[in-house]
């Protein structure tokens, strides 16, 4: 069984990648060599859209995570699949422009844009930018009014969900560098802040709750949070936010141990969710953001590598060396997470 | 006090690095940015020559480990200086052929090398290659036959020894991926093997015991084990090995709590370790090479960036971004390790 349904085994016992003989791809491109499946990578495109149009009457709309995988093939499959983008640097949104993709449905994050990266996002006409503090939001709002333009925003916020991951990967909570919390009543006053300037337009909240989360649970109750914030933002403002960003940070199958949940179940909850809190607390249904990444390019990806020395030190350790490390896979020297690897020649 | 000589304030309370201000300087050339004080490194490269001329006769060389910083600034300055070069990768060999650094003073190291680096090395008259293991002593025994050369080659050698230094950059012991161990025969079987081949020439041996070390008696032991080891070859082999290369991994002082050895003092008590076995052993007295690459470098270097937001979260924690990160840290995420800062314009 293998961890990904792109892969297979054909006659000559080597593995296959959406039908082709990963042998063959080492030996025509050379090592370490980096595959993804296009197909595979359009079909999980469409799962999250088909699923938002049937759970939630297609107003939202899906974002690519475009810190996942930047390129400029996967920005134009993005776009040609009528998903948005999520960029979180100034390269990645170079990149996206470069691609030709569509300004107005990039969402711009980070939580520490610099002076040239925001100047880049208003210039080119990004759609929303996610503001993650008040330095950001001061500056953001200077150069909009240098500009002559109103920026739609949205800000980040820390929701206090514990979202069972590893700890360096949890970002929904208080102590996170990322974002305002709510609990503090850091987030009511940085929005009240931005709704009284004029060259920023606060149009919804965002969360990430955090990475390779495989319960449901803790994303159900950050969206609850989040439109309770949004309640209390038009109870107490009189503001109505009529955007709701979730994030993303579904967890994806690296070995067999992983169990990730079904992405359009996700959606399917998250929208029972989203219509009880608005009709409990008599505000608009709001357009939904999702910002799957990971989820859509991983399982369509592998590495191929060449083994070269293998040292089998008696009593000791077996060493097999590849022609790849730390810098195409820094997640296990981080924090020692795990893959599945297969003999590509006698898989 | 600052961790390197070469930092001080100047009236204005900046920063300077070599009498520069730190200020303007990340004013001038943006940030994040490395700066690199050319004065400093020279005379760190001064400091190991000097002390090879006044303690072993002039009798090594000192090679720059371009790993610690390989440019072909640093690579131009090695070779103006009269150092050797130890290069990793077919990359920082490449960087190597194109400062124009004199190839018979590069050693080629490397726990994986690819055929296509084998090649690149035996093409370019590379002065030393550091074999590894089995297969590649035979990869490049066949690569030199093709070109009908006879490559001077030394062997990685683990001598055994417990460096005192984080488990993530211990390298010194026998379950590590680099090199051949002395305890188990693996070391005396492979330069057999080797003594018997065509097209390579064993006329060294090579340890590296792990990085930021700063005891010296790790280093003193390992010279004694080593030298040994090459009595042993002449006794049982009739090989004279006539080169001794011992590595690097002299520890610098990244923050306060950090004791560095004086490197010429290093050399000084190594010099009389390699004399007195060479006596007791009746073995000449080897050529030495040594490797530093850190201790040339980052003492004489910063890292400047520019604060963007602070978060100060009441009761949990402050936070302060900057403009840089893993990218060009990434000892911090790996093992922890910690640096010293300084606010640059209020320092």
């Amino acid at each position: 069984m293998f961890v990904s349904k792109n892969l297979s085994v054909n006659g000559k016992n080597h593995l296959t990648i959406g039908g082709l003989d990963c042998v063959e791809l080492a030996e025509e491109y050379g090592t370490p060599l980096y595959v993804l499946d296009e197909d595979l990578v359009r079909e999980n495109c469409r799962i999250y859209k088909k699923a938002m149009d049937k759970y939630y009457d297609g107003k939202g709309l899906i974002l690519y995570a475009n810190k996942a995988l930047c390129t400029l093939f996967t920005c134009r499959v993005a776009s040609e699949e009528g998903l948005g983008l999520d960029v979180v640097s100034g390269g990645e949104l170079y990149t996206a422009i470069k691609a030709g993709f569509p300004m107005e449905k990039v969402c711009f994050h980070g939580n520490n844009k610099t002076q040239q990266e925001l100047e880049m996002a208003v210039d080119n006409g990004v759609g929303h930018i996610i503001v993650d503090n008040v330095y950001e939001l001061e500056l953001l709002d200077t150069i909009a009014a240098s500009r002559k333009k109103v920026q739609n925003i949205m800000f980040r916020i820390k929701p206090g969900i514990d979202a069972h991951t590893h700890s360096f990967i949890s970002t929904g909570q208080i102590d996170s560098k990322f974002g305002v919390a709510l609990e503090n009543g850091e987030a009511f006053d940085i929005i009240k802040r931005a709704h009284e300037m004029s060259n920023v337009r606060v149009t919804g909240i965002h969360c990430h709750i955090g990475s390779q989360i495989f319960d449901i649970e803790p994303f159900l109750k950050a969206a609850e949070v989040m439109m309770n914030f949004i309640g209390d933002l038009k109870d107490k403002l009189g503001l109505e936010i009529n955007e709701l960003n979730l994030g993303g940070g579904y967890g994806i199958m690296y070995t067999e141990k992983d169990d990730p949940i079904e992405y359009d179940k996700y959606i399917e909850h998250v929208s029972e969710v989203v219509k009880s809190v608005c009709e409990k607390r008599g505000v608009k249904l709001p357009f939904i953001y999702m910002e799957p990444g990971r989820s859509i390019v991983a399982s369509a990806g592998i590495t191929l590598y060449k083994v070269g020395g293998i040292k089998d030190i008696k009593n000791v350790r077996k060493y097999e060396s590849v022609d790849g490390g730390m810098r195409d896979n820094p997640r296990y020297i981080i924090y020692e997470s795990e893959y599945t690897d297969v003999i590509a020649n006698t898989a």
